[in-house]
């Protein structure tokens, strides 16, 4: 019998893809308004975008990057207005999903609940509790503080250990099939996929990629919760 | 004849002290709320202030350390808590003092303006683009640019040769004697102080400290200019 369901963050609990590219956008745009000496947007966003795959996304100077590539002097001014720029849209984009909170409501009557994330695990919490989500878990499991990452299979049983529950009596939702499912399914958990954000049109790898489930919206769950009875 | 006019940022363009006292206390909260097991917020402020003191307001840890102080275990929902508090605290006070924008742009028709600010460029030009008023200084000093820093008086003269003016064209206007004043008068600037924040009751503690006129709202800048003829 199903006692618990795991959710993922980005682009599960909340539209972590539209936040992402509309704050980067907004903060390319201030950062031409700030005197940024090119702007040609498409351009600049390919190479904000280089800088971020090389630096990784938890890196705090991604703008002073992006001027060293253009050969354009240290300006705090249009760094700093990149900074409230994506700030600013950050917050607001930081909304769960339609229906989200209600569903969690009504799931949290019949099953524990938690979370787990790759990620820093403030940064993971500052989503949570901007979503004003973060008082509904039991449990929330992040990458950095296990020191394993999804799709290892040590951050999902670390979760459902930690309610004492064993893997089947628990399901994972998540967009990420290489990920979120991936995972799931190594630590013998149900796997719910959530189609959504820009890994929505993927299709698994392996076998082992494959959920049990796949739902366009969150509302969806409450049928694939019946299947599984 | 006066022809540049020089702003300090922090009570004198907007209302630092109101929005440091309520995020810090909305910070506070918030950590009780995620889980933080002291409630006396009186206690918490004080020890917050405690260490804010100790590691200096440009710190990035400072509720990590409260955490430790309190010797209550690492946790990132508590920390995340008090940070995401503190953000959007500062999101709403972040405005510029009543008449701040009209006024800058009447005396724009007449006189350069500029910053001269004691902190990191990136995170004082911040404040000036959260405010919206960042388009219209002619000169922004920092003290991390600079490596000299209010009441030193190099920073006020970088400010005044960037602007190719005389110290004698030039008013500084701010809220901080041992500072703004103290700084300007040692560069042979006019000063003028303005009553704002935790600072406005205090006494010159010297004839240096002194300003050449006093205001307690900026709407009171014309008269003094008009004295200055």
């Amino acid at each position: 019998m199903l006692k618990a369901i795991f959710f993922d963050i980005d682009d599960t609990l909340y539209d972590s893809t539209s936040l992402t590219t509309m704050a980067r956008k907004n903060s390319i745009r201030a950062m031409i308004d700030a005197g940024l000496p090119v702007s040609d947007e498409e351009e600049l966003s390919k190479l904000l975008e280089k800088v971020i795959q090389k630096f990784g996304s938890n890196y705090s100077r991604h703008y002073d990057e992006l001027l060293k590539e253009l050969g354009v002097a240290w300006n705090p001014k249009i760094i700093a207005a990149g900074v409230v720029a994506y700030e600013h849209t950050k917050a607001g984009y930081l909304k769960p999903f339609p229906r989200i909170v209600p569903i969690l409501l009504k799931l949290k009557e019949k099953y524990k609940l938690g979370v787990i994330s790759n990620g820093l695990a403030v940064k993971q919490w500052e989503k949570l509790i901007g979503l004003g989500i973060h008082h509904l878990f039991d449990v929330v499991a992040t990458s950095e503080e296990l020191k394993y990452e999804k799709p290892q299979k040590e951050i999902f049983e670390f979760a459902v250990k930690k309610l004492n529950l064993k893997p089947e009596e628990c399901a994972v939702v998540g967009d990420k099939l290489d990920s979120d499912i991936l995972g799931g399914n190594r630590a013998g958990m149900h796997t719910i996929r959530i189609l959504k954000g820009k890994h929505r049109n993927e299709k698994p790898a392996s076998k082992a990629e494959r959920p049990d489930f796949e739902i366009a919206d969150i509302s969806e769950i409450f049928e694939v919760l019946e299947k599984m009875k």
